[in-house]
């Protein structure tokens, strides 16, 4: 498993699972020993592991687990495993997409399904760093044909990095690989609220790996954009249906209605098993609700009176109207995104 | 002077001025006495008393402290003392406002210049009332016209309050004006980062007045509206130029553009004292620049990590065409701003 960053934010050790506890970042680095199918679930929930393809590996090492665990795997157990480690977080589509995949070869032999699941968990995180290079190179080849040489200042979102992928990255992949390239000048990280995604983890990462870049509030972004300051606006999916309308981090599609309104370029990175080719639009997917306390405290410290509510969507729609290319690793999507979608997947 | 909910930011106390300090709130209420014009310029700068309105009472009383404590005042240390006192919040264009007829006010007599300034204060803020009173009750028959009698769900993005205005309010006056009309179901209040003026204080002004409400991320306002939630955007203004090109609070234009897109009215409400009739458009707006920490901490909890910078506009620009109508005491502007707020100041 290649990894850039200093930071390893999921493997496997013999037999059982380590993870970053992603909740204590950048401040405390702290690790968590996963051994059972519940705690991975809870690891997922609570947010412990984040990130699409993470949360992805986790669910492939949490059904190993529960393999491992269980004396004799009957076909109710099976079901009952698969949909709990699904509800923790039912808008990432790989994860059930993931946990199918699970259920699938444990079918085939119970009695093996620890061992290759784990090997699949192993091949699965390999197979996502290349897929990340090949999005990352069509990145660059996508910014090289608009802006030339020109040095770039690029804007992203929430965190889609080391931390969230487990190597080199989507969106932040585009961008680290770029700056390697000398294309890059500065990243502006917003924020990412409730959960502080930007300031927490993806401008640590950038720190680690040394490339300019500063946080701003998701608010600035018209300012940011009105003064000429963004070419280029990257961010990843937790899930891309059939006409390219894509759910991720809430916040994303504010950030593209404005980057639209400015003429900003809005890509969106994925790799396939983001892709929810079961559904045509936006309106058919469930927008996961999370805790209100997520957004009346920060760090434990409250911030609003007593008595005051929130309303805390975790994600939201972006229409891929707003969307200037999908890139996954097959390439790049742009215009008819039904048609050029689809063949991502022939 | 009215005020209708239980907190009083800013009062006149025979000799000295008793500011609200609205850093602390909503979790701690706490005073700070102010007997010199530095200790108000200090209050402004660090945000002790905010929002344009109080800031202008503050600049006044500022200026009455000027006068009281000088035992002779020429020309350099006025010119001195305006200039400083103008330095503390730079895009506010009623600060620079209200000291330059403070500067006039005292020049005209120098020695009866410290009763006459706190008249002025006191007689200033008894207007604010009146106007505000008045912006409410266009403001609402504007929500009558386009809604007839339908309960609506109103949102609205920093603090435009008791707080910030020393009585009723602008945007957060048509509010709650509306809603003691029977014609409001709920408030969207955005938290307003990096300050948090939604979360900590205009959602504690409606909760004493009981009026319904839920704190959102500003990145969800897409989401909000895209899920038919919101019937209109209430917002005020730091400063509006002659083509209706406003300055607020960082993340209002976002607000505004995402709030175009859907097709959700957004409106501007502010005196006319808030606008700069010298400026032709957004263009000529200086920005004011605030520290990094207000991004990179919370309540003095650091969030990034160490080494981590961040850039951090307070004010950003929303061009008229993002704005269905901008609402002062003089009436309602729409469609052509140039001809409309041209004859506000008939």
């Amino acid at each position: 498993m290649k990894s850039e960053g200093a930071l390893n934010p999921i493997r496997w050790e013999e037999d059982h699972l380590v993870l970053i506890d992603q909740r204590k970042l950048p401040l405390t680095e702290s690790y968590e020993k996963i051994t059972t199918l519940e705690q991975c679930h809870d690891a997922i929930k609570v947010m412990v592991v984040r990130g699409a393809p993470c949360i992805g590996f986790t669910a492939i090492f949490g059904m190993a687990l529960f393999a491992k665990n269980e004396s004799q795997i009957d076909d109710t157990k099976l079901k009952i495993a698969a949909a709990f480690l699904k509800s923790a977080r039912p808008t990432a589509v790989n994860l059930a997409f993931e946990v199918d995949r699970c259920v699938d070869l444990i079918l085939s032999d119970p009695k093996s399904a620890f061992d290759r699941l784990v090997s699949f968990g192993q091949e699965q995180m390999e197979k996502a760093y290349h897929e990340n290079l090949s999005m990352a190179e069509t990145g660059l080849k996508e910014l090289t044909a608009r802006y030339g040489d020109k040095k770039l200042r690029l804007m992203t979102h929430c965190n889609t990095g080391h931390l969230a992928c487990g190597c080199l990255g989507t969106a932040l992949g585009v961008i680290s690989h770029s700056f390697k390239k000398g294309a890059v000048e500065k990243v502006w990280v917003d924020e990412t609220r409730p959960y502080l995604q930007g300031t927490r983890l993806s401008s640590f990462e950038l720190w680690k790996e040394s490339i300019p870049h500063q946080v701003v509030v998701e608010g600035a972004a018209s300012e940011l954009m009105r003064q000429g300051l963004v070419d280029a606006v990257f961010v990843g999916a937790d899930r891309i249906v059939k006409n390219g309308d894509t759910a991720n981090k809430v916040g994303t599609a504010t950030l593209a209605i404005t980057a639209k309104n400015y003429g900003v370029p809005f890509y969106v990175i994925a790799p396939t098993s983001s892709f929810d080719m079961a559904s045509s639009c936006g309106e058919e997917i469930e927008i996961e609700m999370r805790p209100e306390e997520e957004v009346l405290s920060i760090q434990g410290v409250r911030l609003a009176a007593e008595g005051v509510s929130a309303y805390n969507p975790s994600f939201d729609i972006t229409k891929s109207e707003f969307i200037t290319g999908i890139i996954s690793e097959k390439g790049i999507a742009k215009g008819n995104y039904v048609e050029e979608i689809e063949k991502f997947f022939r």
